[in-house]
């Protein structure tokens, strides 16, 4: 329960968390109208007073939930985070074998980027909010994936490679692979089953003849 | 001849280079200036008025040089992805087989990073300030690597995989490797020989044992 415990304790100091339907309701509003504003103006040049004059609350309502942008802001990538990791692990979680893992996985990836595709935006602008953000992201999601990565490698499954490569490998993949087809390319246009194909052909194989 | 004829009119729209030494020297010092002021403060913070005060030239002189920010700005990455390009060209070039490309490659690109750490931070801002920019800076990498790739492919080296999935594996690889390597750790801590290491053995053998 540890790790719980010690997750309740960071949530609790950048949100303070509705205890009724409606003030859940009004917080999603909030949410939404934050997340859009950043979406197309950017974090900086996105006021409070922006916020709640799009989600129609007043001012002060803000306040009873965040302390100030920046605690909305970190709240919103703590969702997204969340938000993709259960988007894979709902997909993942009738498949044993690790090939499975990636592959089911990189399509959870792209079809929840494909809806969202504000995600990378909002997200990568951390590098310019408070490169913390943008590091921490990255970080606890590699540990995670070492996590998996790691039972994977015991099982043999796995080669004996560098975990922490590993996992940067496979997350730079995700991320550039969802860049082209998800966010430079029409994503309706883009035959998804082709590319995790190929990526995984590449995952499985390497890229050289032998 | 055609490829660079075009090119000198895409660079002839953004800048007007100088053509005596005085003048490139003026024109470094500004674009010194800026970058130093994109990375601390960011592009929407930084004024022309800031980047001739810091440069030490007139107001004026900016203006012969650059019509505005923007055109400043899209030089500077011109001027970095032809670096990188460059870096990484140099050091391959005594290499025949695709795989010591790759391999001297990445090591050519995490090490243009560690002495140029602002390029990422000035280049993803791009996605923020014309998402065009941030787009063509990775189609056109990704095209010129799959032009490489082809010829590869065709002696047989690289195996039938998609190029345009590949080139993205690839950079994705390289640049999140970067991010991990570079940004998030202490580059001098790092035995990036290691980590190169470990790339290569994923993108020979894949990532499974078999």
């Amino acid at each position: 329960m540890r790790s719980r415990e010690s997750k309740g304790d960071i949530l609790d100091t950048i949100v303070n968390l509705p205890k009724t339907k409606r003030g859940q309701k009004t917080l999603n509003k909030i949410l939404k109208a934050a997340e859009e504003l950043f979406y197309e103006k950017g974090y900086h040049s996105t006021s409070i007073i922006d916020i709640t004059n799009k989600s129609n609350i007043a001012l002060g309502t803000f306040y009873i939930y965040f302390k100030d942008k920046f605690n909305l802001y970190k709240y919103l990538l703590l969702i997204y985070s969340h938000e993709i990791r259960k988007a894979v692990a709902e997909k993942i979680t009738e498949s044993d074998s690790r090939y499975d893992k990636e592959k089911i996985g990189l399509y959870a990836f792209l079809n929840y980027m494909r809806v969202n595709k504000h995600v990378y935006n909002i997200l990568w602008e951390s590098l310019y909010i408070d490169k913390n953000i943008f590091v921490d992201y990255y970080e606890s999601f590699s540990l995670r994936y070492i996590e998996g990565l790691r039972k994977s490698q015991q099982t043999g499954e796995v080669s004996e490679v560098d975990l922490t490569v590993l996992s940067y490998v496979l997350m730079g993949i995700s991320n550039f692979i969802g860049l082209k087809y998800v966010m430079f390319e029409n994503a309706e246009d883009v035959d998804f089953e082709a590319v995790v194909d190929s990526v995984m052909d590449i995952l499985e194989n390497g890229m050289f003849n032998k």
